[in-house]
């Protein structure tokens, strides 16, 4: 596996590149539909490839391996197998679903007991422990194993916690250096910087994780409530701090306007569940603004979903039928609009990457912004 | 349109013919996905064309009449283009639906008053009421308006319902001959047999309405609870009375093993919910036989889910990796199940034609019944 960086654009920190794994090239800057259960909800693989055009998707750790279990994956051959998804997938460490999701957790140094949200069976994540799950289940790129603070945080306690997510580091390091692949093909780690909405935290934690030389870095602890403008400010701070050579990776982010700015960072990857999880209720993204399909004024509206949409179901269906099918709870509501918003989300990157290419990225992001916070 | 009857199996009363449509031709038997809110659950239109070869979907009369309601059909210009679907669409008159799922409905001489099971709200049915939502809809065969008699029905109401049924069929007829196509396509009526399980009621009811010479002919007020043998019976009685130069449709039926013989009985067309509703649940019919994929049993198959399938699903995807989404109540595994579930339904009616023109249904019938019927 290797990360080429192409170009950065000269009027801001936005960078093209191209990030080699044995699943094939990812352009970057990219964005990674997340498919939690090994499915991105509503859309069918082939979809996935041809309507949407997603390079890598995403698979939840804690999700897997709950459900349906790392005996099972592992007997398909990897989750690439199991769900036939042949290009790359990367996978969360179960940290951040372990926090949010399990009602009775206890976080020692030694790692996390938690229960299950299906049984309530009780579990416990190592560092060590999250690396051979995710070796297991096949990622072709891991994450560190790293305790993902609440928003807001006592500055005493990001403290802590992003010393305990680096010594937590060293041990996931240890733990991928004494293990192999699992199934023949290329794993790296991403070490995950923390330290909440702290300028001198983050600046510590980006230049920890910046030491390890990692294959790539991620930024963790945001998108997690604070304002867009700690977002910003921490997502610069710590850009300027990760190497530039290696791709970087905004864990949970965002908007199609995050994607832009945290682009001109310098911000290489990103991966957000707010493209499905809102199609499912009916909100779609478009390069005009945003629409809430559930409302009267589209009722009679037998124009296409989105005349600017490079997704068949953009012109196929109608934005009245949409509506139809959105209010009266049709499954087929949430399969349109969720290749809607992801195939919206994947061209969105794809332009700003021609556009960094082209010299023209800062202009055409000055342009989209105020556009993409419309109310359609 | 006109129907042209091209083959009758010399050992079964099994007959192979092609219903020709303003939208194209139906090649029969066929079965015909249900739509109910213009949707085929979990199906995406070109799914149902190249994955399924759907020749024609039923939309419900009742459920489109409240949502989305006739202006918004209208204003599109008739289901076909609200969906975009744009081979044939039979409609249900509503009664049926009025019946079963409305809590409070009064039936008269003059129509059925009932509650939206939305907002409860009142509205009112009637036989002339009915032909013009379906006109309006834009259905190219209409059913008449009738009363779905439940199963036990005692006999002395059976036969003032069925009586009043022949009344309300007048009435549609008279409506259909007042009005005209709404969309310039051809709307062709079919009037419904009805008399419960009274074979005397069924006899009167099959000749009454054989005497109307309509486009073609349905048997209605089976496949609500009596056994398979009353099934047969009654299709077995009707057949031998409808003419056979017209299509015979079968409402609401049913299974493989009653689709195959009720073919064999002269029947050309059907409809049921079972193969989407079942596929919801996770249970799958294939020629071998039925699959709960619920089961432990699938949890670590990882062969394709029906490798004598005909979709690409069949193959694309494993028995584990369905059972997994079907357990997880992902959107995937009902959007899995229910084009194999349809596709297999189209699949055994197209063999089944095939056996017909061949000379080889009789005996391939025999030979896949007890295969249907088996749990595997």
């Amino acid at each position: 596996m290797h990360f080429d960086l192409k170009h950065t654009d000269s009027k801001t920190k936005a960078r093209a590149g191209e990030l080699h794994t044995d699943h094939g090239v990812i352009e970057t800057p990219i964005f990674m539909p997340v498919g939690t259960a090994g499915t991105v909800k509503g859309v069918h693989q082939h979809e996935l490839k041809d309507d949407i055009a997603a390079q890598i998707i995403l698979g939840n750790t804690y999700h897997l391996f709950l459900r349906p279990g790392l005996e099972v994956i592992e007997g398909a051959g990897g989750l690439h197998k199991f769900n036939g998804w042949d290009r790359p997938i990367l996978t969360d460490s179960g940290g951040y679903q372990v926090y949010s999701l399990s009602g009775a957790r206890k976080i020692t140094e030694e790692g996390v007991k938690f229960q299950s949200h299906h049984d309530g069976s009780y579990h416990f994540f190592t560092p060590e422990r999250a690396i051979d799950i995710q070796r297991t289940i096949g990622a072709d790129i891991i994450m560190a194993f790293d305790e993902c603070t609440p928003y807001p945080c006592d500055y005493n306690y990001a403290k802590r916690s992003m010393h305990m997510t680096h010594r937590w580091l060293q041990r996931c390091m240890n733990q991928m250096n004494a293990t192999e692949s699992k199934y023949g093909y290329d794993q790296v780690l991403f070490p995950i910087v923390q330290g909440s909405t702290y300028k001198d935290l983050r600046t510590e934690s980006a230049e920890t994780i910046a030491s390890h030389n990692a294959f790539g870095n991620a930024i963790g602890g945001l998108s997690v409530g604070e304002p867009d403008e700690d977002l910003y400010e921490m997502t610069d701070l710590v850009c300027g701090i990760l190497p530039t050579e290696k791709p970087r990776y905004l864990m949970g982010v965002g908007t199609p306007q995050n994607l832009l700015e945290c682009i001109a960072m310098g911000v290489d990857m990103f991966d957000c569940v707010m493209p499905t999880r809102n199609a499912r209720h009916g909100l779609i993204f478009t390069s005009e603004g945003t629409m809430n399909m559930k409302n009267e004024k589209w009722a009679n509206d037998f124009t296409p979903l989105d005349p600017n949409g490079t997704s068949y179901v953009d012109s196929f269906y109608t934005k009245a039928y949409v509506r139809h099918l959105i209010k009266s709870k049709e499954y087929l509501g949430a399969q349109i609009t969720s290749i809607h918003n992801l195939a919206f989300y994947l061209a969105l990157v794809k332009e700003a990457r021609v556009r960094i290419l082209n010299g023209t990225f800062s202009a055409w992001k000055d342009e989209m912004i105020p556009k993409l916070g419309r109310r359609l």
